[in-house]
């Protein structure tokens, strides 16, 4: 065990999209366990994309990181240290550690994971919060029915390709778009989608959605906002539900961009536009996490991580996630 | 009885605000009724936002009106010849006359209506679509909860009046915008609204709102869109619910216009937004028209009505209804 704790602070609050010197790495006293508190040692950090709303001094549902605060965020490990009644030396955790290498905490927002059940890492990804948000925001939002069609933006993310092949448990058409040729080979290979194209190399979005949906769209998860949004309310059928996820495509603009007033089309299609957040289901985080649990195991859901090795490479994840090269949930290994 | 039968027919496609020219005054044959058929003399037509619609060669709800094709629209009347065994001579019906002095009809959207109930034009306001569009649309899709603060935009329309009527009825903070300061004074006076503003004349929608809904915004009633909606959408509370009826604003553009991306409002809010047309209630229209018709006899719903005299006047009575220089539910009386 080292004798300090080091972690990345809020350096600066980026403007437009983040760079490593946004951060800093600082050196902390390694903490002590008062009563009823525990120590973690992160052995996987998770970096997404809500971590980018938190660099901006803004209202959301969250309050923003301080400037020369640790940044926010997920990890699993061991308890090294516990003056807890529920937590022992050596028991797993999964919780808000942060950026740094050591957290201390009294256990709220901590839970025990087991080890036996799948590998650590996959508790910030599959049977953490991105397949927690897939499970719930998907099957709870969208009520896929047999025979609809999904779009998934962002389909290649951490959430997105888990939401497609929920869609084909569903016995749903699923299409969705990527970054990559090799993500889109990635989505119709291994995780089931029907279809999926390019957004950049594809850039006439509406032209090849109603290509690639010919029978309209009934369900949408967007992760990512802006033109995509646009071209899907022009594609959706009656009756659709479009449920928000996450706009990444907008979290690095200075203000708001401006597009197309299309309410419109939800009125002439009495479809329904939810957002969310995984909190939500507080209360039945269990539920969602042993079903998707079950179909790992079955081998009906597949998921793949991109490991960056090296706590003192965070940034880069972050930054290489936000720009969307990562292949599979990112995680960063101590 | 006369031997014609005058139409209003589609002149010309507007191209931004109808003008009266885009309609031609036509003499049709009087109908005769076949078999199963009858014959309605209208004695009050609607003029209604939605018919702007009809008038575009665009994809809608419902295929547009063909140039030189009768305009489409409801209206109450008499039946003057019938050979339809439900249907005598003598019966008052309200359906889709369309812009016409007599319409045949096999009794397809057509229904029987008491005058010893309300008067005739009622049907065609607080009895009728508008009524039964903001019973559903306001307590189906926004569920208003006692204390929660409801905005209605377009609140002195035919509709928006009324939906500020249920809310207080729900035990809501009911606040509106509109076009005079003489409807803002008739919502507080009339219709028990807490608070309005004039859009014309208080242009800072977002400073009036916050100021007017200082607990935020639980429910949207929309019939304007456009940057009304902007301004609600960074108003708005945790789980808030937007109803989507109408998008008045928007309709007399050529192409849609550009607003700011604000979905992430729906998503740090987790709030929920839908369309919809009053048609999905087709079969609980009579349990809308009976609370509504009781409301009205208890006079706890108040309405008023804006009669344009003779059938001549219909385009001037759309557009000036269109226009917004209606005081109440815009009817023309034969």
């Amino acid at each position: 065990m080292s004798d300090v704790n080091r972690q990345w602070q809020l350096a600066a609050r980026p403007s437009g999209f983040p760079k490593e010197t946004d951060f800093v790495l600082a050196e902390g006293a390694l903490p002590e366990p008062g009563d009823g508190q525990f120590v973690v040692k992160a052995e996987f950090w998770s970096v997404d994309p809500y971590m980018r709303g938190r660099m901006n001094d803004e209202v959301s549902y969250s309050p923003p990181v301080a400037l020369g605060g640790v940044m926010v965020g997920s990890a699993v490990g061991r308890v090294v240290a516990s003056k807890h009644p529920d937590y022992a030396v050596g028991d797993t955790v999964c919780g808000g550690v942060g950026w740094q290498e050591y957290g201390l905490t009294t256990g709220g927002g901590f839970e025990k994971v087991d080890e036996n059940r799948a590998p650590l890492s996959a508790f910030l990804g599959v049977l953490g919060m991105p397949g927690l948000t897939a499970y719930f925001g998907f099957l709870d939002i969208c009520e896929p029915k047999e025979g609809d069609t999904v779009f998934v933006s962002g389909a290649a993310g951490a959430v997105g390709a888990l939401v497609g092949q929920l869609g084909k448990i569903r016995g749903c058409r699923v299409v969705g778009s990527a970054g990559t040729d090799e993500k889109c080979h990635h989505l119709i290979e291994e995780c089931g989608y029907d279809a999926a194209f390019n957004y950049k190399t594809d850039p006439d979005f509406l032209a090849i959605i109603l290509e690639l949906c010919p029978d309209g769209i009934d369900c949408y998860f967007d992760n990512v906002g802006g033109a995509m949004t646009d071209a899907v309310l022009m594609s959706i059928n009656d009756y659709a539900r479009l449920s928000i996820c996450g706009q990444i495509s907008q979290y690095n603009l200075e203000k708001p961009a401006e597009g197309p007033r299309l309410f419109r089309q939800l009125l002439i299609h009495q479809a329904k536009m939810e957002g969310f957040l995984v909190v939500r289901w507080l209360d039945r985080l269990e539920e969602g996490r042993r079903q998707m649990s079950q179909w790992v195991q079955e081998g009906k859901i597949k998921y793949r991580e991109d490991v960056v090795e090296g706590f003192a490479n965070m940034p880069k994840a972050f930054i290489r996630m936000l720009r969307g090269e990562n292949k599979g949930k990112q995680v960063v290994k101590a």
